[in-house]
């Protein structure tokens, strides 16, 4: 419990909501008529409007990306390791915009939010929302804040890939793209891994065809599982292994179903539990379905280049070498892709033993090098 | 539909039944009473005893591995492909015999079967079962059948973990040890993705506690997960890819939860569908629990050249490149121990696509290798 914060953080925040009216034209082919984004911003706006930098959040993300909402806040947000005075993302040069998407369950209009045209909650009537609609609903957000250009968008995983639209969709309102432990699509183990995790959510039965909130309930035991897939794909093997190994719960094995044999399974049903008892059923199925959708290359026979042609930005891609969600390679499709079509692209893979979820930690040459990068962004 | 078997088929078999009376110790302290062991052979034993082979079968596997049952039989048994007349396990020359297991579900004394105690079926109640007790059981199977030695103890995946066991609990009985595509121990990894399929057993409301037979149900949502997230580690991210890449169940996307927007979560489902009408999920809890448990050099300090100092067999021991189930690397753990231990070891790694189901699979480097050290076993 920090009674001060540290120097190096941007101390107490708090959320702001933008509400909008005009309607939002979906990729499904339906629209929202009105809906609401909350947002969090750290640092201050320049007089030039050109020091904005967009934070775009993964599958498990929200606003709160740094700081803290109160003095008795245990942990600060998800990415308080890069967003701060003198951080990677230094709020003492930039104006940083960190939302939660659409379809979310932290604040911004999804699946728990009253669908105007029943009066309850949405559930799983809510649209199905992709990585561009995400975009083009920051887009509104980024109009209403006065921001013509981001100096920076900025994702990893899930997030990366948002950052990356954002070059195709609107080149000329993104100086620079970094996008981080991400994919320019999903492989079919990825697609089959999120499928594993949508049946376990739609074949609980308190899961009632995605209308449980009405019915008072959760369902836990989907959203636990699919927490518990999700986070062993997070993880490297080696990361497992060096934080678990084989270690035994208790002193001795117990030879039955009910208890914990060994700590990563503690671990894992922890973190089940614990998630399932913070996250939406619904939000969760959107997410990892605007990750299987995504695939802007699609619209190009697949020529990545060709899709990337028109962006204006420069580009940070950067991988870890345990990540075996996004693996490095993927990350090198995204760079020779770019290198081809012209753009300006750094790229770096950097030695790291946490896998996927590397992204999310102080890793020191991971933070050297990102500051580095954006340090040198003109404003 | 065959109406005359191929030249290298073993042709029609049947299942037999061992009954054996004398109780059984097992490593959790509990006793087997009585048990059944049903298996089948393929060949004919020599005069001398000296030409048998044990097949020992992995976490879906059974006593049914090679031939036909009947002349209407879609498919042979689970490893025809590498037994018969000429090939890797040449009927010709051995006399094969292949069992399932303690706590199987396909005919052996398991979870399905009447408890004596009761007079129900032993659903939950049944005892958890290790590798050791499998060996010990088929120890007595060997015995029963006037099998002093097993010219050849052979196992893929948790098949493989039993064949280095016989060479540890009874070393003077196994002449050679093939271990293909095993491990001698499981990872954090391993464990994770086994207690996520438990959990989607345990978790599924017609569970009823293991009792669910009784009910007149079966936990068919826990066990279509089990396999689901089972299926994505035995096949390799690249064989995946290759089969389905990002392919389209239909034409255009649907954007909904209800539809199957990609061949692979349409494969994923089907396989998970087709297994939970075939499979008890309490045998499917307790063949994860023997693959958890075992872990030979944990009774000498994790000393595996100490663990197998004892063994009197040769090895083959073989790994496929694209395996992360159990990749090469965890075979060369247990080559680098034997080689320590002074033992006469080959070991092949083998190029392959198709990840850890690779074992199963007509891989001619695969099947000639196999088949050439298996033709230099004296007899």
């Amino acid at each position: 419990m920090p009674t001060a914060f540290a120097a190096d953080s941007v101390g107490l925040v708090s959320p702001q909501v933008a509400h909008f009216d005009e309607p939002l034209a979906l990729a499904c082919g339906r629209t929202l008529p009105a809906y609401e984004l909350v947002y969090e911003t750290y640092g201050t706006l320049n007089a030039a409007r050109s020091n904005a930098v967009l934070i775009c959040h993964a599958l498990s993300g929200h606003h709160h990306a740094a700081g803290y909402h109160s003095e008795h806040d245990r942990k600060p947000g998800w990415w308080d390791s890069c967003i701060g005075p003198g951080k990677a993302i230094d709020t003492n040069r930039f104006f940083v915009v960190a939302l939660n998407n659409l379809g979310g369950c932290n604040g911004s209009t999804g699946p728990s939010s009253a669908n105007p045209a029943t009066g309850k909650p949405y559930g799983a009537d809510f649209p199905m929302v992709t990585v561009e609609d995400w975009v083009n609903s920051q887009a509104r957000l980024a109009d209403r804040l006065g921001i013509a250009q981001w100096a920076a968008v900025v994702g990893g995983s899930l997030g990366g890939m948002q950052a990356l639209q954002w070059t195709i969709s609107h080149p000329e309102r993104v100086r620079h793209c970094v996008a981080i432990a991400t994919a320019p699509r999903l492989s079919a183990q990825n697609i089959a891994f999120n499928e594993v995790a949508r049946q376990a959510i739609l074949s609980d039965p308190e899961f009632h065809g995605g209308h449980f909130q009405e019915q008072g309930v959760i369902p836990k035991r989907g959203l636990m599982l699919a927490r518990m897939v999700g986070h062993i794909t997070y993880l490297s093997d080696d990361a497992m292994g060096a934080k678990f190994g084989r270690d035994l719960k208790n002193d001795k094995l117990n030879y039955d179903f009910n208890s914990v044999e060994f700590q990563v399974e503690s671990y894992l049903r922890y973190q089940g539990e614990e998630f399932s008892t913070r996250f939406d059923a619904n939000t969760y199925l959107l997410m990892t379905k605007a990750l299987d959708y995504f695939d802007p290359a699609q619209a190009h026979g697949g020529d990545l280049a060709a899709t990337l042609a028109p962006a204006q930005a420069r580009f940070l891609l950067m991988s870890f070498t345990t990540d075996w969600r996004f693996s490095p390679a993927r990350s090198r499709e995204i760079v020779d892709a770019l290198v081809a079509a012209g753009k300006d692209v750094s790229y770096l893979e950097i030695e790291a033993a946490q896998g996927h979820d590397a992204f999310l930690l102080p890793i020191p040459r991971y933070l050297q090098a990102f500051r580095g990068y954006m340090n040198r962004i003109a404003l």
